[in-house]
């Protein structure tokens, strides 16, 4: 399976996607607007501009509009036929999957908040697809909470197409537009208690079409996505409790998964130019399609049923204990290295802000405040030293 | 002229360069790290590795070594005969220079802050050079003040000294590593009254010396630098004084230089996924060498000068206004943006993590304390949103 992932499947909030600039303001993009999906309209945008126009344009995204309510579904009625398809139940299925798991987070969210709601912003986007974002900011125990839902379809350009499947064009290859689909959904949670610990979590499902003049070519698939904890102080039980529930969601599918993904995670949050991860891991996997289809489905399903009984009990246990402002500033300085990976590392967010994708909902993961001193180093031995060792050092919770 | 800043003159705190990773850690390194210059084994090092050696290693920065004292110069003994050459005298005066400056600034600082004192980071490195790094930290006036200077010099490997060139390697020319001599000085300097602006400015001198094998191909040189000012609140008639100092510094060597340097300095500090620039601007310039060296040198040492006249004055108009809540809330709103900028966009910055620079000199230029909140937007007509304005739509100061 070729890996598509450095470009067009970001473990963030914004679904990135190919499309072109010029085609956002001109005539024909205004009558894509519209809900009712026209791909005669689509495809004669696309061509008109031909790949040439395509390229030059590069990647980007289109502007979001904002709606007054979020509706049934974020697929197109055109996608009705196609529905009975087993490919496109997968979209259906997964488009469900994500906004229930948006829904269940955010009531558990808000009932172990006990007073603050979450904001929510529909948007939809005029080449296809939406999102909801919502944030609860201010709490009684989340200083920010982010959770998103989002899910895009529309056109790469062949390049783009190329650069995904790994290779190289040959000279007499001429593939046209990539027909894709992108949903996921993200989330960044931030409590005020130093020592109630950030959580960040993220699934996400990705499909390309055979490109628009190859109609034998295969259709592709892969999923993506991971929960991770990033404590400032280490309680050895909240952080064993989170890992068994990642590994309890793993082992009903796979006894590799945790393992490998667990290793993954700890690859993926590092800050390179510190040497040391964000936090104390979880799971991360990407590309993943080297398994039954289904299966991936429920996998990442059970991955996000898992957010809340692996997150809330620690939250409940540590929302309300004394700290001092010494502890409150060591939290963050940490929240000032989750700012560093997520603006100079995380792919989604880097690839979001290069490409114009809806800034507040990319760095809506960003905390409410940080902190950078000079040449901070925590004394050895100290709780501070404790938790730092462990961002260097990855260890083995259970 | 080719443009070689892209790659290796970056307006920020570390000044990189390029070597070879290997060499750092090899018995041959180590004699390196010995302050007499020998330019033999420092040869026969490189030619040991070979330029492919150089190449798969690529762009990298040696770790720093910190030293009990400041050096009379980071100039080698081996530089003295060459000094009395006109190239290697523009070295040695702009060391002095920007030494002097870091002097005088931290000077200024300490008198306006009254009370806290700069804390000094004296360090070399094993290729050659070094740096003095001050920083004054939680000071009565400032939350944060950074200002250091590098002096450092190596050897290029033959691909950058091509990408710096910007000229494709022809099949025959093989050129060897190219010395290189980089110096600057740099500072971030952030108040704590949400009235009081933040200001930044750099200067910075570059030089490369013949291919090691083409001893006839001209040694090339440039200057780059600039000083602009980020105040969350605008005063006009501040923004109007700094600006007015930086002209003045312009005037004096070239009429056109302030209209030119001022929009490239708007270009230059874009956060260009906000659509904003990070503050009102000043000055920059970079790639300079079309101009009498000489004279560039005057004109670096004029803008260096001008940094407390511009400064200083502004600050001590404000650093007693009484605020509230909210406008210290919107200061650190815009600080937010401050990193932004520097960990996205920043030449200097984003090179230095990526290479592996003295991470604390580097991000010593974020903020103490930063804010981000959820899709902020100050009131129309507000004093929030004139700054926002401002930002967005560049203004003519004077």
């Amino acid at each position: 399976m070729p890996s598509c992932a450095t470009i067009v499947s970001p473990p963030s909030y914004a679904i990135p996607f190919f499309t072109s600039t010029s085609s956002t303001s001109s005539p024909t993009a205004k009558l894509l607007s519209k809900r009712r999906w026209n791909p005669l309209i689509q495809t004669k945008t696309m061509t008109s501009l031909g790949s040439k126009g395509a390229v030059r344009a590069g990647v980007s995204i289109e502007k979001e509009t904002p709606e007054a309510e979020r509706p049934e579904t974020f697929l197109r009625g055109g996608d009705t036929a196609e529905a009975l398809s087993s490919s496109s139940s997968v979209r259906a299925r997964f488009e469900k999957m994500i906004r229930e798991a948006q829904d269940s987070v955010c009531d558990a969210i808000e009932a172990a908040d006990g007073g603050a709601k979450f904001k929510e912003d529909v948007w939809s986007r005029p080449g296809g697809g939406g999102g909801i974002s919502r944030v609860l900011q201010d709490g009684a125990v989340w200083e920010k909470a982010g959770v998103n839902v989002s899910v895009v379809y529309g056109v790469m350009p062949p390049d783009a197409y190329r650069a995904a499947k790994g290779a190289a064009a040959s000279p007499d290859e001429k593939p046209g537009p990539v027909p894709f689909f992108a949903a996921g959904i993200s989330s960044v949670l931030h409590p005020k208690n130093p020592f109630a610990p950030t959580m960040h979590f993220n699934y996400r499902y990705f499909e390309t079409d055979a490109p628009k003049d190859a109609p034998g070519a295969p259709k592709q698939w892969w999923f993506g996505g991971g929960t991770d904890l990033t404590p400032a102080y280490i309680f050895e039980e909240d952080v064993k409790h989170f890992h068994s529930i990642q590994k309890q969601a793993c082992d009903k599918f796979d006894p590799t998964f945790y393992p490998r993904f667990k290793k993954w995670c700890d690859d993926y949050f590092y800050i390179k130019h510190r040497g040391e991860r964000r936090g104390l891991g979880g799971i991360f996997f990407d590309d993943l399609n080297d398994y039954d289809q289904e299966m991936l489905l429920s996998f990442a399903t059970e991955c996000a049923n898992s957010v809340v009984p692996s997150y809330i009990p620690i939250i409940e246990k540590r929302k309300d204990t004394p700290f001092t402002d010494h502890q409150k500033a060591w939290q963050q300085l940490r929240r000032g290295r989750y700012v560093e990976f997520n603006l100079v590392y995380d792919r989604g967010t880097t690839f979001g802000l290069k490409t114009g994708g809806r800034i507040e909902s990319i760095l809506v993961s960003l905390p409410l405040t940080s902190r950078w001193e000079y040449d901070h180093k925590p004394e050895e031995g100290s709780e501070e030293w404790k938790l730092l060792d462990a961002c260097i050092n990855p260890k083995e919770w259970i």
